[in-house]
């Protein structure tokens, strides 16, 4: 049905030449860098018409030795996902506005790369002039009336750097400016959220100022604790975690520890911009 | 329409009592540790058969006073996914054989987690007597004949710790065993992958065997290669990461240069086996 002569100019998916034929379009996409296709539909459409302009779409990438078929359903297009589905695409991911699915044409084994698997999230050990820790107790999660004294956490926000992500946490929590120092350490749990992974960053801070104003909506209380108290808590005394978190943090205040800190760099893999952290009390270069 | 009288056993989503009314099941759901349910739709069904459900079952926990309800979407039953959307369900994550559907039934804002934001990855760089490191060069990515020859990489699965990753990763590529030693660095990315960001764990590994079995499919050449050639290349010399990364690596040869070792702990949430990756050449307890 497909022919490379000249066509009609398109203005709908099903175009009726002048000897009769019809001639389809096919889905609009754009090329990937791995010899795939890119579908980012965005037009309303039927399930029938989608269906065969999927069809048509498939067979021609099949015949121009495309690999990998992405496409990126916007979910007010949630009727089209059957349609896919039945033609062969599984998810790939999903975000809140759209999901994609994913195709691959050729024989071999797919090399459709994973989906995300990790969270992150950031530990805030905020001290003041070596003697204090800024600690929080949180209207709700495991800690919700047990009385226990934590440092700020929070949730890496996607595209936010780690030692931002700290910065940013415990002023919301806190309204304490704070100047990042080093990454002392990170734990690494399983099967955090559903499936996922957890990568938990213990960040050393340096306040910048020391007025406490805390938020309302998820901090029941913060101040500024002697380590030593903080530390004796029973929880961190019988937690394995938070008793080898609050050794390293005796370490760094004594001096005897050294942390990792981030230096701007440039990707491997994308020339953006991004964050090598490393070790670096001595000077490398 | 709902009674908490006697009902007659559950058969069918609607049943016909003897006097004539008729009931509706709710959806099989599970309660989650944040006052919201879980549904894992596992039976096929008639898109307006759900929609009965869904509805009845949003009414119950309202009244309830629920707060996130999560649906689990099978592939299969890809015909439901535009009525939740139509009830004001969104995406939350999808993997290859589930869509993950969320709705926030309180009129605060919600407090649905985030998605899995990262990917991980390892870049391994195994030195024998000091001396010689081991590379390869790729059939694929963007190394791919370019004649360099770089360290390692490779993506650490879902569930996988980072250490492990490292071994099993030199081991498929190289045939190479493998102890792992340190994370020497650590590399953060953003748009890496659509928006999602990546970490890239540099780890000094250990050679337990030094026979090189180079993997077919993704590996051209491997080969032991002296540390002072492997740093000279321009490549490496010229991309600052890769030189921050071969300078890190001198340092580590000439001893002036300390990593993150895992040590086994318990989640912190969940009591599950984890990890904390410190600097530990002091014994802190």
């Amino acid at each position: 049905m497909l022919n490379s002569g000249s066509l009609p100019p398109v203005v709908d998916h099903v175009h009726v030449c002048e000897n009769g034929s019809q001639l389809v379009e096919l889905l609009p996409a754009t090329n990937d860098e791995n010899g795939g296709v890119i579908v980012d539909l965005k037009e309303a459409m039927e399930p029938a018409a989608f269906a065969t302009l999927l069809g048509v779409s498939l067979a021609q990438w099949k015949r121009q030795g495309k690999k990998g078929v992405w496409i990126k359903l916007p979910i007010k297009l949630a009727n089209l996902v059957e349609t896919a589905v039945k033609e062969g695409f599984w998810y790939h991911h999903a975000e809140p506005h759209y999901l994609m699915l994913v195709y691959w044409i050729p024989e071999t084994t797919s090399t459709i790369p994973a989906n995300a698997t990790h969270k992150v999230g950031i530990g805030a050990v905020v001290l003041k002039d070596g003697k204090e820790v800024l600690v929080v107790q949180e209207k709700s999660g495991i800690f919700q009336g047990t009385g226990v004294w934590k440092i700020p956490t929070g949730v890496v926000d996607e595209g936010e750097d780690i030692f931002m992500a700290a910065v940013r946490e415990v002023k919301e929590e806190t309204g304490i400016d704070t100047e990042f120092s080093a990454i002392l350490a990170f734990g690494h749990s399983h099967k955090t959220f559903f499936d996922k992974s957890d990568l938990l960053f213990l960040c050393m801070m340096r306040p910048l100022s020391y007025d406490i104003q805390k938020q309302e909506l998820e901090i029941e209380a913060a101040q500024w604790m002697p380590f030593e108290e903080y530390a004796a808590q029973p929880f961190n005394q019988k937690h394995g975690l938070l008793k080898r978190i609050t050794d390293i943090c005796s370490a760094k205040l004594q001096g005897d520890y050294l942390g990792f800190s981030p230096r701007p760099t440039t990707s491997f893999f994308s020339n953006k911009s991004s964050y090598l952290y490393s070790f670096n009390t001595r000077d490398l270069n």
